[in-house]
């Protein structure tokens, strides 16, 4: 299977491609670093992506990020970046990326705890993670050819424990293998439309 | 209690109008029409209204669209009007009006079924609707001077069924009176935090 995955050498991504790797043809992209750059918060830079890629069979973004930061100072600017990168750049790989992906092939996006329980200073990316979640559940009764996608929905992680456990509080870590297998069964099972939680 | 009701003359605005009018000194904002005017897509537009009103024991948003399409033209530039007016226009409202909302004062946004339930063509609202719905889990979390938030999240509201219920088979038709009961109960009530779903 020809898998392509955005962010496959942050936190989460390198454990994803870590499961994927063995038997699939695993193509790593990053804006700086991987096997093929690609910046999400642009169309363009999406659609040629794929159109050097010419297929896959397999889509996965676990890049993507938002502000965290004080809400009583929050305003619109500090939202946009996330909102064209996290959001719309997930959106736009499965807009864009639909045309390039195979018959009976997935995309799997990534949201996050926040949707539903966000932490202290996370409203911009609760709001995100709330936006990619819905969008998934529509996405999935539009897609044709077989096509299936599915969003995994981690906690606080456990490889983030040092770097921002102190900003969750009273959150259970999510064990690295668990976040990886959700995007196995995204990839290699059946599941369409589905919000694979792993909070802990 | 002076409230503001941003969207108050349209089709669910009308009902929660009629239903909060009685006992308060209601304030209707709208584009064009109303007591007083306000663009939700223009933080500035905000910023001068509730100025002017200089200060509100609650406001109520039920304005803000989002675009209904084919998914498989669906593009960036059809999502980016909804989420400046139906996403960061009822955030900007929470983001801004915080400062000029009386002590226990609340605000009441609107999402919609699509959130969890979208239908065809659905896709941006979808993710708008959840993004909403995700902004007003977090935002209740912080705001201070016993300020509430709550979202109702209606179904295919009754008056609706002539213009969009063909565009909706299936969806069952969400009474008037209990949409609008849902916003007299983030209004008057205690509620802190929820989403009130009102599907039918």
């Amino acid at each position: 299977m020809k898998i392509v995955l955005i962010g496959g050498t942050g936190t989460i991504g390198k454990r994803v491609a870590a499961a994927l790797a063995p038997g699939n043809e695993l193509i790593i992209a990053g804006r700086n670093s991987g096997d093929i750059q690609v910046d999400i918060a642009s169309a363009a830079s999406i659609e040629n992506m794929f159109r050097e890629l010419v297929t896959v069979d397999a889509c996965i973004c676990t890049a993507g990020t938002g502000y965290y930061g004080d809400f009583h100072t929050m305003t619109q600017e500090h939202m946009m970046p996330g909102i064209g990168n996290k959001l719309l750049g997930q959106v736009n790989l499965v807009l864009i990326g639909k045309n390039y992906l195979s018959e009976g092939g997935s995309f799997t996006l990534t949201s996050g705890i926040a949707a539903e329980h966000p932490a202290r200073n996370g409203a911009t990316v609760a709001m995100l993670n709330g936006a990619v979640n819905s969008f998934v559940l529509a996405a999935s009764q539009e897609l044709k050819k077989d096509q299936r996608i599915n969003v995994v929905s981690p906690g606080l992680v456990a490889d983030s424990r040092e770097r921002y456990g102190a900003l969750f509080p009273g959150y259970n870590l999510a064990p690295m293998d668990k976040v990886a297998n959700a995007y196995v069964l995204s990839v290699l099972g059946a599941v369409n439309g589905k919000i694979l939680k792993v909070y802990a």
